[in-house]
């Protein structure tokens, strides 16, 4: 959006040799706004504007460049440059960049780091993306309870200048376990000669390094905080996760999901959908779309198996596409229902039998609209249709109807067990895709039908 | 989760009639947990609970049940009860209470307020849902440019004891328009002699309290904001939008996005999925199933015309399965792909060409590989198939091998461009619902089915 309004003069201006025009333009705009304009140039060209910025904002604009784009550029810039530029950066933003360089040029910027921060990027590096521990930064303020609300506000002003995140102090003991919290807003309206242990909140909210980020991100947003303190198994605070890295986290989750529900795989990168090549965007989809049409040969092998029942009525063949398309659409509406409501906690796997329970009887009034359906198309639409003499056409229409409603009914109850099911073995219930289940249903929803009509009607 | 670990011990304590217990726990609990206990309880009992607890609490944790459950609770509540509560809320979350109320009882409430109250009510609950005016509180700081910061600080102390977003101050004229802002950081770190006008920030960003709250949550996060300053037409500020509102916006937007995507139709109220009767579940999900039933039919219809064609060439019938399961699942998946990329706005209606251009790629490599997989699978697994002499079976896997690759085609390149083309109106590229997509190209693929078919293998 924002790319395509600017990015022609900006590269106008760029190809005009007028540097100094773009870079008053970056100069003036947000980072996070003047990075999505070089990402729309090349890594090169970036570089030249990079190197006219002075050097924090050049930090703060390189921070808010996707992971995909940050490597591209490492890749121009020699250790000294980046080992500069890695040292204008946040904990948690140097160690993203620290990640994603090949690990020659890793260990050769680390070299350069000071002791005590190389040794805080190798602690933050060492824990696995998707936990908080990955999430976090270790830029917060630490405070023991028996500093005065006076000494506090001292100690705050001093770590303001080197860090983001002032408005929540946590308290910690003699071991810097974490046990207790104190606003800046608290301080700034107590008596400046109180102790903190006597006006600390005493119950913080904190999640451990290990535990999954989702569940930092649910307790950051449940508990409406600015950011969230993260302990060892000790209790030890070794972090914090701020609000703004929670939101960006919830929108990866929301694109993962997504993309997990619709069988795209792979682990995604952060380069946007333009940038990813089509051969990127080829392999993360045919995986799942290989192994789904395999199924869907399947499904091709069991209508074989009824070929001579189709054969004698041929009729069933025109309902084939309704009754395969119905059971898709009810299955994922269901499976979407379900993992919404998991993923907002307001059902967990314990409550699979009253969730089956609701979805069947959900079910049941959607089997009968939708085999109504049937039966009247059946019924009144039927009439030049070849139908052997001995089957009457009310009873094809019934047969029809009833195979809809249970094909119905068996996809709805399908589409909500399989995401409990998946979240009771601790799996992303997500995984339980809509095309997976859309094919699953098409298979058993050709055994429903067939063997309904050879049940009812004797074909 | 937490419900089902708690909620059995608080009912158990409330049928002992240990109500002291229970409100002991509320005391202990956070309101966002305690609001989910009280949401497993009838409103009666809640209410008993609710009216144990000393006032502030109470209104703490009422403005953390839904919408429905406040609903429930204000009916069996008198308006001067009402009143009292309403008064303990941030104007927000008072509006919200309004809101809910029939309107008889919001006049009657709204008359017991005090009159800049009640302005300040009226005021929030004239922006339509949906808007960032009606997400706002007015709850903010707003300082003149004139003050020094050590008198800044004195109106935030003041201020802090009703206010709780205290840590973003927004600078105005004399005609309260914005002009600027200053964190409490800036001002902790600055001379208290120092002017706002020479401290404060002037590039603000901020929203128009007629925008789309999506809007608000995308500034709010891209610009990593605490709280996001709203204004009218003349750019006077009228409120704010705080982090936490924003976060539950954006979950609520991810809900409303999947469930439109899956062709779950409504509005919703915030009841959670256990609460909502079954009739209700069942009245959101049938319209559209309907509907694309309906449109199932036609594929039905389609598929009759082609009835001498199927009669002369069962084999035909086998690979349906899998021309529509592919069709559907590779639409879906470039659908998915271009809703998310639109809404992470890394794509713009005016990018149709490039997207269209890559999918198309995609497409290609994805349909020569499912493509060669049905051709192979034609010609080694078709041996006993009932095929006329006068057509060869490599002619056959020839000619589904290329529907089948036109078919993925058509599809993605379809799945991508409706979303953009629903962008371009102005309408939400979600409603282009996967369910929705699958039906129309289960017609097209037919279509291409058997039309390849008729000229390849003149049947």
């Amino acid at each position: 959006m924002l790319e395509e309004l600017i990015a022609p003069d900006l590269r106008a201006a760029l190809e005009e040799g007028d540097i100094a025009g773009v870079v008053d333009f970056l100069n003036d705009n947000h980072p996070a706004d003047s990075a999505l304009l070089l990402q729309a140039l090349s890594a090169e060209e970036s570089l030249v504007l990079l190197n006219a910025l002075d050097s924090q904002l050049r930090a703060d604009l390189f921070c808010e460049l996707s992971g995909s784009y940050q490597a591209d550029l490492a890749e121009l810039l020699d250790s000294e440059s980046l080992a500069q530029l890695a040292s204008r950066l946040s904990p948690d933003d140097r160690v993203d960049l620290l990640k994603v360089l090949p690990s020659e040029q890793m260990d050769e910027v680390m070299t350069t780091m000071a002791a005590p921060e190389r040794e805080d990027a190798r602690r933050l590096a060492s824990y696995p993306e998707g936990t908080a521990g990955a999430m976090m930064t270790s830029e917060y303020i630490a405070l023991p309870a028996s500093l005065t609300v006076a000494g506090a506000m001292e100690r705050i002003r001093k770590e303001a200048l080197k860090k983001e995140s002032v408005y929540n102090s946590y308290i910690v003991d003699a071991e810097r376990r974490l046990i207790g919290k104190a606003t800046l807003r608290d301080l700034i309206l107590a008596e400046p000669s109180s102790l903190l242990s006597a006006i600390m909140d005493d119950q913080v909210a904190s999640v451990h390094a290990d535990e999954d980020q989702e569940e930092a991100v649910f307790k950051l947003s449940h508990y409406d905080l600015l950011d969230l303190p993260v302990v060892d198994e000790r209790g030890i605070i070794v972090g914090i996760i701020t609000h703004d890295d929670a939101m960006d986290a919830m929108e990866d989750e929301h694109t993962e999901d997504m993309e997990r529900f619709m069988a795209i795989s792979g682990s995604h990168d952060d380069a946007s959908y333009l940038q990813t090549p089509a051969w990127s965007h080829f392999k993360h989809r045919v995986i799942w779309l290989v192994i789904l049409a395999g199924f869907g040969l399947v499904s091709g092998a069991i209508l074989q198996g009824f070929e001579s029942t189709l054969m004698n009525l041929m009729i069933l063949a025109f309902y084939m596409p309704m009754l395969a398309g119905t059971g898709g659409n009810t299955g994922s509406q269901s499976a979407t229902m379900v993992v919404r409501a998991l993923s907002l906690k307001e059902i967990g796997p314990k409550d699979t039998l009253p969730v089956l329970w609701k979805e069947l009887r959900v079910s049941l009034l959607l089997g009968l609209v939708l085999g109504s359906m049937a039966f009247l198309r059946v019924f009144f639409l039927s009439q030049g249709a070849h139908i052997p003499p001995n089957i009457s056409i009310v009873s094809i229409g019934m047969a029809i109807a009833l195979a809809l409603c249970l094909q119905v009914m068996s996809a709805t109850v399908l589409g909500a067990a399989l995401p409990l099911l998946a979240a009771r073995f601790k799996a992303d219930p997500a995984l339980v895709a809509s095309p997976a289940l859309t094919t699953v249903v098409d298979i058993t929803g050709l055994l429903i039908y067939f063997g309904t009509a050879k049940i009812m009607l004797g074909v």
